[in-house]
């Protein structure tokens, strides 16, 4: 049976919302006023110099998890939010294992379930994975998250290491992605790659990623379209 | 959100009726004869020594499909079945990726899935267990096998190593099996158990495993019990 991974922020759920309703949550319960829009990307923004922190070896391996709790205190005094404690923001991190799923994507992945293996493959690490995927209700057959290799993507050790776990040669591998850069390096991996365009995920504004940057195997707009493309 | 793992190979699938039907189906398409019960016994048999000889170090990390394979024509040769090719040899031991679960495990897993994380924690290897799951129809939330580890159970690295996985302390993790031995070793680690009974796991005459040994947290005669004694 042939394997279909999706990297998860962007392509399954939509964080930006997620992160926003947990913000204006935390906004009615304790009465602290923010632009969380802006605080969302910026958080976001901080998100490859992290990752590419441990990368380079200047961090010993973290958990994204980890990463997003370290940055938070900086994109605070940045935006010079007041009055969040501790406690808050441990409840924003944790927003970020509520996010929901794009209005397609539990319907697509169903679909694709029944003749596919699937699973993320994303740098989340597999506990916040599966948090993510019960209350979103992502049917995943399993969990791929970048703590099981210790290297993010793009390094080629997790797109291949996906592809030895599962003891299926790259080509037999599917990596469905909203970012072109993503699909850039799955394919220099040998997997086949799918693109699914997501204009929204950064906003109303969003500029990247609105279109397929090279000839992907597939391109579609949803992941119910993909499912059909597959024959599901 | 708590988590509920299962050893898989006795406890959630029937092993042995499984590798019947495999062989029955192989006797029908190549008219080969053999006392196929006493060469799943057999086979069976030579899991706990494999996997010893990877525990203490005389063989590098093997994966027990791969310890399947190797052991299967010392098995066929001591039983003096003849007739086999290497075509069969592999069919018999893909035979291990397509067991039928006990009668009450999809039921169990599905209730205990809407309150717990729920995953196989096997002696089987990531794709293995896929496979097993995609064909029984079990509804993990994550698959976690030994290969993720490189260790085998009981070993206390696969029982710490999953904790450590799903960021939870043993305490908030209970494993579900149908081995004594098992539950010691996952107890000693910290984790929470349940003793499920699967009294013809090794067929009509099995003398092993029939009662629980100790005190396990919990005891119950199927999935479907053990999920309504968690109240699900």
């Amino acid at each position: 049976m042939r394997v279909v991974l999706f990297d998860t922020f962007g392509t399954v759920v939509d964080w930006r919302s997620g992160l926003l309703e947990t913000a204006h949550r935390l906004e009615r319960h304790r009465g602290v006023h923010a632009d969380w829009a802006a605080l969302a990307d910026a958080w976001r923004a901080e998100y490859m110099p992290s990752m590419d922190r441990v990368r380079r070896g200047e961090l010993p391996w973290t958990a994204l998890d980890d990463l997003h709790r370290a940055s938070l205190p900086g994109v605070v005094d940045k935006l010079a939010i007041e009055g969040l404690t501790d406690e808050d923001l441990a409840e924003l991190t944790l927003g970020w294992h509520h996010l929901p799923p794009w209005p397609d994507a539990v319907a697509g992945l169903e679909s694709l379930k029944r003749r596919y293996i699937i699973g993320p493959l994303s740098n989340g690490d597999v506990a916040m994975l599966t948090d993510i995927a019960k209350h979103a209700g992502l049917p995943w057959d399993l969990v791929i998250g970048a703590d099981l290799f210790r290297h993010y993507k793009p390094d080629p050790e997790i797109y291949l290491g996906a592809c030895s776990l599962l003891r299926r040669a790259p080509e037999e591998v599917l990596l469905c992605a909203a970012h072109n850069e993503d699909l850039v390096h799955a394919r220099a991996a040998g997997l086949r790659t799918a693109f699914v365009r997501r204009p929204t995920e950064h906003g109303p504004d969003q500029r990247i990623d609105l279109h397929p940057e090279q000839d992907w195997d597939l391109t579609a707009d949803s992941i119910t379209e993909l499912a059909a493309l597959l024959g599901c």
